[in-house]
């Protein structure tokens, strides 16, 4: 995909100074640039690179002012870092346009229905019973269960799973090789000393806006629903057990997991490699650094949690501090010792 | 799928109270309930849903005495929770039941055989000399390399990767975009600091009745097998490394990993983000806490561990007791100094 | 595939004692041998399995006096171990060499182009503009999206996904169901609570002889390159996000996680599941512990460390074993305690 600096400076409602009919077609970091790319200068530390770059054009704040001869077209706009990301978003928009129709061979079950300008790629499954909106990608090897329902504009990825039954939002992006809907880890202890398979008969429902990544597990519900709420963002490798609800735009980071009927509040932030156990609340707002390992419910909003088992993140960072100093605390405490010691060896002098 | 109350009730051996050619097609929890779906009321504490439900009908116990007018049709029976578990058992038996045959395209190499009422999904991968017994169900997209063997009645989940040589029971299943044996992870170190890849020729072994979760990973022997023996219950996103053996219905929860060699006895628990070191042996009924770390064998029975060292679960609580009251410790440590001090202060005073 | 005898000696530079025509088909341990097999014995502890073993030969050190009569034909060579290894890796590669052409339906875009001897299994998908090199195996259902080149002998096995624009080097291996950039994850805060997706347009770049696990995440750059370097060895489950560089020989075990815009460096070993947050750096040589979280630059090469936050491996040893008995050292400040309020009790005696 190509555009001229022209078409991109209308865009971006941005002034250009230099070859106007230049073509771009890439984006790069302004030090790493290369003939036919485009690049910002937002920060004034990386001016010196716009003198040398290879970029054939940069997006510079309004008030930049060169001090030397700059070689790239130059395209003035309000603010250089986000006119940047609006080309990006808008580059990425067009791309995925690009898109449509069904590559063969496909697989789609009886009474299933897609949208309009939807792709199907080759070797894509859908079962029965779908109901798939407008502008919705379902990526090679992608597939759906019976009665899938997925709205508009929502993209699935290679290799991504999907249950019967999953309800999918709108503007939704799923990665590749995520599963969405696969059975709760539940089991009933026999007398016998085997396990016998609670059968899962929940779905998942995901609302819109939400973006979950790679390799990502989200299990379906025992009965009801596990719950992922409007404008969530997972990572890749994160695990959410059945019946959980995540809140409104939290956000989780990579290999974290959340276990079975565990309730996160809105705008929380769970950080990499942490842990949740079941059946406990966590209020709006909670930040849970990496590697923590939470085990009881949160009710105050707005707190910031580190540790295994978590607590709050000064008081973990206090501790971890004297744990480093423990060596030197106990010298301390043989030190006392060995002076009482010596006061008990001196006490009969005393006492007399 | 639909059954009538009256279906229902001879299934589960109960007694009727209200409409039974009423139609059930779904469950659902008591006070979530709508029309066509079927409930339980097990423990009083929900009493008071089973007036006001939309439930079509409720199982209950035997001794349910209603206090007010129950629109739903009751079923009586001897325990209502164990029999709303038959029944969805039941009902999950016959959805399974449902896929049979082969949907087109699918690929299965030369010399592979399939027993009665398999099921062989669209994409679906089988290579050469395989032997599937009868009813096993292999969902869309799933691989299965050269000379892999599957019991009667298991369930390959779409997209699970199963590698040559590796020998599945009967009655398991294993959950989507899962991969058995893989390669395991060695490597021996040259003299010019790369790495030479050990060639791993062994197998994956899982015996009948187990069941793995989403995105898990086996991988197969170097020499000889990795074992998982009959009942063990595995969840998403774990990592079982080469030549490991996992005892009969040992039960791990998700983003666990065991490393390379490491036998785990029977009976065991092991929680969430565990993490276990390679070539230890772990003796039956062993408990371990989630994110505890395991660096050596545990050689006796029944123990409850906990902690990164993983240690006996009370010490373990004692000792993170300690480490939150640090702060508190170090004051009392500060106090004796002062007191120490000052009492240094007086000896000269004392002394003479 | 078999062997005799004589061709084996050959390969290895060996002398045979016993019968030279037989033939072999399998590999297994000396105390696990059956007809068919063969075995080595390097470690005089398990001499005793010779004289039992069921397998048809056994390569031995050429030292190796029997003390009593052996069945198996044995092969006489400098190294039994090492010639063991040799017979191993022919044997893969004669076995990878067998998968050739092209199995259906199975998708290739225009403009890609396949060098000689290449294997592309059923169901899988290569996107448009594709260049793969010679003797590269695309095991079933993979998925290579557009622009993406494969250097001669890499094998990507099956369920892998490759997105746009990753360049994979020479002689790589990556096991099933792992995914290459998969978008980083990135995502502006917005001022109503929502989270506005950060496009990632940067690509994967994997240089030559690495080896990437089952079920592994590697996550494109924002802008620029994630890169994995010469010979880096990565195990299943592990994160590795946008951005990140890691250096030549590095070796990642599984369920490890390092965060965006992190550099690793050369000969780095970081074992099973550590946390490494972003925007650091790793000096060559470092050793990481099992689960630690490294919060900072390591500046140092050659350092061990461990914990979480991470440090010295011996002086987290160190704390950790104090740790353990901090309820001993709370008992020895509570007796030092009460001497203290023993001694101000008798204070006023001694005063006067």
């Amino acid at each position: 995909m190509k555009f001229t600096v022209s078409e991109i400076a209308q865009m971006l409602d941005g002034t250009i100074v230099g070859d106007e009919k230049i073509t771009i077609n890439s984006a790069a970091k302004i030090e790493e640039g290369q003939p036919g790319c485009i690049s910002f200068l937002a920060n004034s530390k990386y001016e010196a690179f716009i003198y040398t770059t290879q970029s054939s054009a940069v997006i510079v704040n309004k008030d930049f002012a060169p001090k030397k001869e700059v070689a790239a077209t130059l395209i003035y706009v309000e603010n250089a870092y986000t006119a940047f990301t609006i080309l990006l978003e808008e580059y990425q928009k067009r791309l995925s346009r690009i898109k449509t129709g069904v590559e063969q061979p496909s697989f789609i079950g009886e009474n299933s229905k897609l949208g309009d300008d939807c792709y199907r790629g080759a070797f894509s499954y859908i079962g029965k019973n779908c109901i798939i909106g407008d502008d919705v990608k379902i990526y090679p090897h992608a597939y759906l269960g019976d009665n899938v329902s997925i709205g508009a504009g929502s993209v699935i990825h290679p290799g991504v799973r999907i249950y019967d039954n999953t309800v999918i939002g709108k503007c939704c992006t799923i990665f590749a090789n995520t599963v969405i809907g696969g059975d709760g880890f539940g089991f009933a202890p026999q007398s016998d000393g085997s396990y016998k398979t609670i059968p899962q008969l929940g779905n998942v429902i995901i609302e819109d806006d939400v973006s979950i990544g790679s390799n990502t597990t989200i299990d379906c519900a025992t009965m009801g629903s596990t719950i992922i709420r409007q404008g969530v963002k997972i990572d890749n490798l994160v695990q959410i057990a059945h019946n959980v609800e995540i809140g409104k735009n939290t956000v989780i980071a990579a290999q974290s997991g959340i276990s079975g009927s565990t309730t996160v509040g809105e705008q929380c932030i769970i950080a990499g490699q942490v842990g949740v156990v079941g059946h406990i609340t966590i209020a709006n707002n909670t930040k849970i650094g990496a590697q923590s390992g939470l085990g009881k419910s949160i009710k105050k909003e707005g707190l910031s949690l580190s540790g295994s088992p978590a607590r709050d993140l000064n008081e973990h960072l206090r501790s971890m501090a004297l744990v480093r100093r423990l060596p030197e605390m106990e010298e301390r405490l043989k030190d006392l010792e060995s002076k009482h010691e010596t006061s008990d060896f001196q006490e009969p002098v005393k006492q007399p």
